[in-house]
């Protein structure tokens, strides 16, 4: 575009409003002082979409809604012809959640919209705020499944017959209940580019002092159940030497883990979960169930993680005397974004004088499916204490309008 | 007593109706094929109690109850003047128990009087089968309360008034109800010596094929409650150095508690139950609580265990970034038994060329109480696997027949 045109869009901005807007898409689905609910596909959610929708007609966008309940709002760039740019996350929440994740996607993506139009800038391409449906995995199983129907991941079909974990309603019923069932084929709106800005969910950026995360993919998963048998004997009489005590081997597992997380440096593991039967206070645990969650951005140390964490079990088996089954229950690998819009966004921060870093995204995002067909980019802003899925969720107002700023630098940029 | 009198008694012995007693006071409580449930006070231990005092005055005991139910069968000795010589043990359980736990002790000791009665010898003291109420403390805490109260630790009152956990009945109520709330004294019988003989329900004396274990003692009991608390963070957006892993703390605290145990050799360490918060694959643990056992046969070391993990629970705070708060629910210091009295079973089972060794008994039992009145002394006989408080609890008839054999030599040597 011009640069005099780049000039005028970037003066219209109106950060306020983006705040405003934050806070009062916040208010719904509000149960207490504390903390919002908008499980995908109920009320909540509903009243959440219908207020974006008002916001996006305001700007006399187009909105359309697909058949899995995708919600765009467009604005017409001067030539048809070309795919559109699109920026968006989602506004369907967890229970109890704060009021950026997602919405500060979306909002901003509007924000951006809105500046052109006060601008009374038509860009060169269409461009697109979108709001992916079900992307907390809440409600519906499989998280972030608006967006993967969307790159094809995932047969619509088969996603309008699954059924919500909570009252067991099916989802393209609900689509149809809360007004949201449209008609657009998924994927029909095909963007060249993705962009997302979220806040971080970690506490890297905050922890360095950096105001904007400049994302180069999400890191592989890799979930595992392991199942440790031992006999149950007397906590007093059984020497140390004739104990099959499945607690100590997974002490031994959970230590393990953090060594290897340790020892590969990117990768970082978890266990989360765990259980000991008799689970008594004098009883050694005849059986110990826990969970191993590993993540690396990179396939092959990822890989690499996985075969260490096996050989740790075969090695607990043979030091607790105990049995050792495992079951890899996920696996999912790093998804890699776009070198160059990284490069780009990169010296955009730069050139705002904004403090930034290149990072890995820990969590999952509706960028990692819009990955599949599109270039891809996401943007990070702190998130105070690494918190999020929370009430307590929290970046400062300063870091916020930083981040939606950068994003409209880097969709002017692109056009 | 004579020597002559001694072989009489000796060839009297009748190992074949100890194992028909067992074998048939086993059947009481039997719910299922496996295991039975003589719980303290209930009906079946009423029939069980039945069924003890049915054979001991078939012997022509005498048959004392006292007030707390303890029952005890008495051949008069020659002289009323000297204090008695008691063997006994209990015959309550657990649920779905096996049937030597107790039983065992209980109906040895009544095969040595009977040995006595066959022989027509009067012996020159009084002998005294015992069975103490409610040893295993499933129904009625605290447990071992029988011999505790007999031993002047617990007054009587707060232990009529102990109410059942299972259905809130009153112990005295209970004993009235099953009729053995008895009208002599707790303590009135008060013998020089105690002898129990028990299943060692744990795995020493099978792995090292030994027949019989001389208890020198029974360990000191530290029983320590761990409240772990982190932050709850993404397991995948939060770096290993950032994190506040309660859950890692937990593994270090179940490793470091293993080496407590094995650097001080005699002691065990078990750490039998755990949970996390919030217990989710992909979120790390904010919180974790856990318990921790430490048995040492020397009150000494027990307390350096202690100290041990009190220095590590304050370095895992330190190291995993976590806050640690820990409650010591329990310290029983150790009990020792008569080294006399080991010393001389332990030529006895040498006479007999029983393979033995001295041991701790790392479990609870009657003769600890016992010990705060009475000499006492302890005999083990081999547990298969070390199981016991299982219908699995199983001793071979030729150990059982061994250890019954040594307790009457004990008795005559001790006489």
């Amino acid at each position: 575009m011009h640069e005099n045109m780049n000039v005028a869009v970037c003066a219209a901005f109106e950060p306020e409003l983006l705040l405003e807007q934050l806070r009062l898409l916040g208010t719904v689905g509000k149960e207490s002082t504390a903390g919002r609910t908008r499980l995908a596909l109920t009320d909540a959610d509903r009243e959440g979409r219908d207020t974006v929708v008002g916001w996006m007609r305001e700007l006399g966008l187009a909105v359309h809604v697909d058949r899995i309940g995708n919600l765009f709002g467009v604005l017409d760039g001067s030539s048809s012809e070309e795919a559109p740019l699109m920026m968006g996350s989602h506004i369907d929440t967890v229970r109890m959640a704060g009021h950026l994740d997602g919405a500060y996607g979306v909002l901003a993506a509007l924000a951006v919209l809105r500046a052109f139009r006060r601008a009374g800038v038509t860009p060169p391409r269409s461009l697109v705020a979108g709001a992916f449906t079900n992307e907390e995995g809440v409600r519906f199983q499989p998280d972030m499944l608006g967006s993967l129907v969307t790159a094809g991941g995932f047969p619509l079909d088969l996603a309008l017959n699954r059924l919500a974990m909570d009252d067991g309603a099916r989802l393209g019923d609900e689509l149809k209940r809360i007004g949201y069932a449209g008609e657009m084929e998924p994927g029909a709106l095909r963007p060249r580019e993705y962009f997302e800005l979220h806040v971080e969910q970690g506490p890297v950026l905050e922890d360095e002092g950096r105001q904007i995360g400049i994302v180069e993919g999400v890191q592989g998963i890799s979930w595992t159940r392991v199942v440790l048998s031992g006999a149950a004997n007397h906590a007093g009489t059984t020497p140390t030497r004739l104990r099959k005590d499945a607690g100590y081997a997974a002490g031994l597992i959970i230590t393990g883990v953090r060594s290897i997380a340790e020892a590969l440096e990117t990768t970082v593991g978890t266990v989360g979960s765990i259980g000991f039967e008799p689970g008594l206070i004098n009883v050694i645990p005849s059986g110990a169930e826990l969970t191993v969650d590993l993540r690396d951005p990179d396939e092959g140390r990822l890989l690499e993680a996985e075969r260490r964490l096996d050989e740790l079990l075969h090695e607990v088996s043979i030091r607790a005397h105990v049995d050792v089954r495992s079951e890899r229950l996920v696996h999912f690998a790093p998804v890699p974004f776009s070198q160059e819009l990284v490069a780009m966004i990169e010296r955009l921060a730069e050139e705002r004088g904004l403090s930034h870093r290149r990072m890995i995204s820990g969590a999952g995002h509706d960028a990692q499916m819009m990955a599949r067909i599109a270039g891809v980019a996401m943007i990070f802003v702190p998130s105070a204490g690494g918190v999020s899925h929370s009430p307590d969720e929290r970046t400062s107002d300063e870091d916020l309008i930083a981040g939606a700023r950068l994003l409209l630098d880097a969709v002017l940029q692109r056009l």
